[in-house]
């Protein structure tokens, strides 16, 4: 306990009236919103032996619905049902000691949360890695208690954090309208104070130590919500990544668990929270369950229980404690916790990490009580299997799955699988190159909803497209067909300046830095001057294709037919109220011949179409001759 | 016409008394059963200007609903309304020629005929390749008219004839109850009197002639019913083979084809008909059209009409006319076809050759029709795809399906793929070795009835799973699991006793003949005696599990719990009423070990438990040592 009163934030919207005997160190969440659908409000008190205090409060169309005493006194869980509250600030008694609490004004009814789309495309970055700046209120940074961890930044080392921040990436909003992306995920932005392995701070952001805050080395939730609001005025979406699977072992629940069955395999805990790294193979006596990694359990109808536990219950590495979602308690928190940032900073969609790993039936619920309140609003899943009948039994209103996931977008690791294959093969055979492809999107009917899958070439836990290579050719086709197929596209950031890198050394190699982001970078990769020939080419044949997919009811709202590749060459079209647009590829390495004949139900009587990507014209009146890996995009 | 007059064949059940001027060659189906759910009855008439008559029926409950005039005037489609008629003969009157017509009384109604299920094990065999005898029906050969092609048997050449029938396989029928299978299935057995492309007589029987009678140098009809007959009374159901997507190029419908689009590119039969084997390569103008053999568009959502047609309109091989199942009037010749050999030989299931490359909604308004009348009855596609998201669609109910094929049982080709990658594999990678069988199993949730598809780990069109090997371990692994998990297993001829090949050289080569079963073999497998030790330690393996599986309600009904491999060992449980079934297989080629207490959920605390193939008794309150490749079927 003492570890965690000197840790404890102030939350600084709650005015804390400070009484003799009853200790508050946190009220989550800080803050509420009148008017949401779900009248329950479940507010979690953090303070020494506050699980003795009884709690009254006055305030009209409020009232404490239930005081929930877990198996630690040091939380209290009061649910309080606001049905009928207007906004306005209570006062919560807590045996003599009292407490204000907020009801905010809501900006907009849920239902005008408009989320991501396919008609969006979303540019993925890491905030360590894109970009650094000066914080507006770094001032305030004084008032943050001191963190854990130490802070170190060295932009020599992959594994340690290179300094990037919310206010780096602000200054650069224009960077991305310019490219022509819509929407922005950025790789979780909240606190991470737990050390990793080497004792240094941790970048990516998977291991959250406080649901409710940022990570001071990012910024602040104030920074946070300002990027946004600049991010909309300029048409930009903001995704928020969230991880419900597993916390950070610094969390303050680790040290003080607030019930037995807060965390999956709590045994291991007792290691955790000696604060060093635990030591797995010293764990002799089977407290430690690693997760198998192995999602299919999860779906299979045969599935041990065994195998279930190791997926559902294991870790997901000895230091991120797994969260049970079973437990009804925890679960309200964390639909809470994603309400409350959408309410508070106005993000216009969530992405879920490791969606399988946690327990299926409460991320429906989760999901649930997300469309509920919020029927236009998005939250794309990472479901890291490569089999279309897998990812598709995730997605809402799946006929197959055995509970209804209430997930609007799934990732499509197929599609990231299939053209990563097809770039080193020739599409000769049945089963190789874009043959794949064409075989992939074969069993979209598997899917309720395909223009809701979000396909991907490369993220920050895979190779880049290029590998070590610089071969724009490839990946010009696999971005051709991303950005006119019936699915919600996903960039990652620096593909447009043909960023490279594989894991085989380390994964910071997939995640370096933007040029141009950081003090005293030679070379800036965010304006035309500064980037090279190389790269300018790369960025204008891409921000020309981004540009032209906004707003482009063919790519967006189309018929979508395929053709089994013919001679080499694969083509996909797209159709819409008498306009057509086909993406023709030449899956090989060779010249070849798309066969204008063979498409004639599409391109029916059309002669001189354009190329989208170049602005030239060609003539369908007779075959056309495709350079090795040519790519067009022909519209008409 | 010329042809057609001298091909006709006399249809014996038919009394046709002779008019001057009404040339009657042929009405199929030759004889009808009164009491049948659809009123409807399409007489099929063949014959000289037969178009040009008309026709009256004097019979109680009997009326001519109409009279359908196809594109030759040599075809007349009677439909008669006999929704209200007892059995017995009717007059057909052709403006004044009169043919006798008979309605049979059914044996039993179609409620009573119980097609094979998973409680059954069915053997597959071709009848060319497994057995010859005299016919006792030989005399009544002479009365068949002349066979077209070439009747060579020639056991030296693997692609001829060997001359194995009907006869052959009722003389062995204590073989097959001696083995422990219950349910046969032979490749095609009716006309096939179409040279194949070396002028000689094909014996794989895909290419029907007539769709109503017995290949000649198998039996007859009346031999096929005894056959029948006789495996009902030891207990052994009987499959028929059946091809809807397309006929042998000597069927009458191709000399004169009844309308313009009985078959799908009719361009082609001009080349056909000359009766030569047809030169695809001088199809200059493109009247050939050849399959792709590429499934895929079937239920592709986005697939284009070129691949659509390529797939269904193509022809399956330049000699077999393709159907076109889009023809109501062939349609309902084709389901009458089904029927009259359920209710006149009493076969318990068809197997339907090809079947997604026939058209679908008609093929589903085929099973409709027959499930409506045999609702027990049981019908396999060929459905080669070896993705479960594809063939799980086939199924009846496949809640993804654009349209419900209403077919019960698809074969399982995935099974079929990964046992045969498994074997040469060992089980370490999670992609590797049986982690390929549990993986294929996950996806069943995507069938609406597992227990109806039916696996099997090879047939007539594949490799023996030996190879050209002789190594029974992995076979007995294969075998092992395909004869306890939830499936409907089906084996190939000639397993029991190890035969071998591949079909590098030839298809023959995977289709020897069955030793014993032709005169002259020194080598006689149908006996302990005439079988080597090898064959008969084999024979005696499989027979020992066969018999074991027969009523085992465990196998058939129980709950099944699959492991993910561990230590290289994949087990597979069946639980049903307190009995348990664990198959354990050893998935490489080391000694390995199965730790007891990962399958405590199935365990619990049996102890000295019975393997199935050994009759040994295991000790499970220690973990189990197993040699390389062991395959273990532990009951208790």
């Amino acid at each position: 306990m003492k570890r965690v009163i000197f840790l404890v934030t102030l939350v600084l919207q709650i005015f804390v009236m400070r009484a003799a005997t009853v200790n508050i160190d946190r009220i989550e969440p800080a803050c509420w919103y009148a008017g949401m659908k779900n009248p329950v409000l479940q507010l979690m008190v953090y303070g020494k032996n506050i699980a003795s205090y009884d709690v009254t409060i006055d305030y009209p169309g409020v009232k404490v619905d239930s005081l929930v005493r877990l198996d630690s006194p040091n939380y209290l869980l009061v649910y309080l049902d606001v049905a009928g509250a207007q906004p306005g600030k209570m006062t919560i008694d807590f045996s003599g000691k009292k407490i204000k609490y907020e009801l905010k004004r809501r900006e907009m009814s849920g239902e005008k949360r408009i989320g991501f789309t396919n008609a969006d495309v979303l540019y993925m970055l890491m905030p360590d890695r894109f970009a650094s700046a000066v914080s507006p209120t770094k001032k305030m940074r004084g008032r943050i208690i001191p963190m854990k961890t130490e802070y170190v930044v060295d932009r020599t080392q992959p594994s340690l954090r290179h300094g990037g921040n919310l206010e780096g990436i602000r200054q650069h909003l224009d960077y991305f309208t310019e490219l022509g992306v819509t929407a922005l995920w950025f790789t979780p932005v909240l606190e991470n104070d737990s050390p990793d392995n080497n004792g240094k701070s941790t970048y990516h952001g998977y291991a959250t130590t406080d649901y409710y805050k940022v990570d001071p080395r990012f910024g602040t939730n104030e920074e946070y919500r300002r990027l946004i609001d600049e991010a909309h005025s300029k048409g930009l979406k903001v995704v928020m990544d969230m991880i419900f699977n597993h916390c950070g072992y610094d969390h303050p629940w680790v040290a003080d668990m607030p019930s037995k069955d807060w965390f999956n395999k709590p045994e291991w805990l007792a290691a955790v929270k000696g604060g060093e790294a635990p030591d797995v193979a010293a764990s002799k006596n089977g407290d430690y369950l690693q997760t198998s990694y192995k999602l299919t359990p999860v779906l299979d109808p045969y599935a041990s229980k065994v195998d279930m536990s190791e997926t559902v219950d294991g870790w997901f590495v000895p230091t991120m404690p797994d969260l049970n979602q079973r437990n009804g308690h925890l679960m309200k928190y964390l639909i809470q916790n994603s309400m409350w940032w959408i309410e508070t900073v106005g993000i216009d969609g969530i992405r879920m990490d490791t969606y399988p790993y946690a327990y299926a039936e409460a991320m429906a619920g989760w999901m649930k009580e997300i469309n509920s309140e919020y029927p236009n609003f998005n939250v794309v899943g990472e479901i890291w299997v490569t089999e279309p009948a897998y990812t598709a039994a995730w997605q809402r209103d799946s006929k197959v799955a055995k509970i209804n996931s209430n997930l609007k977008t799934v990732m499509d690791f197929s599609f990231f699988e299939k053209i990563n294959m097809a770039k080193n093969e020739e599409t000769d055979a049945w089963w190789n190159g874009l043959n794949r492809i064409y075989n992939s999107f074969v069993y979209d009917y598997l899917y309720p909803n395909p223009s809701g899958v979000m396909a991907f070439i490369e993220n920050h836990d895979t190779d880049r497209f290029l590998g070590d290579g610089h071969d724009s050719t490839a990946l010009k086709q696999a971005l051709a067909l991303l950005l006119t197929v019936n699915r919600t596209p996903q960039l990652y950031y620096g593909t447009e300046i043909m960023m490279n890198g594989t894991k085989a050394v380390t994964d910071g190699n997939v995640r370096k830095d933007f040029p141009g982001g950081f003090d005293g970078d030679s070379h800036n990769a965010f304006t035309p001057e500064g980037r090279t020939k190389q790269e300018n080419a790369m960025f204008n044949w891409i921000s020309r294709l981004l540009h032209w997919r906004q707003g482009n009811d063919v790519v967006v709202k189309g018929k979508q037919t395929q053709f089994i590749p013919f001679n080499g060459v694969y083509v996909i079209a797209r159709t819409y109220n008498g306009r057509t647009v086909m993406t023709v590829l030449n899956g090989t390495r060779k010249p070849a011949v798309m066969t204008v004949r063979r498409y004639a139900e599409i391109i029916g009587d059309a002669a001189k179409v354009k190329d989208v990507l170049t602005g030239r014209y060609y003539d369908l009146s007779a075959d056309v001759r495709l350079r090795p890996r040519q790519t067009l995009v022909l519209e008409w």
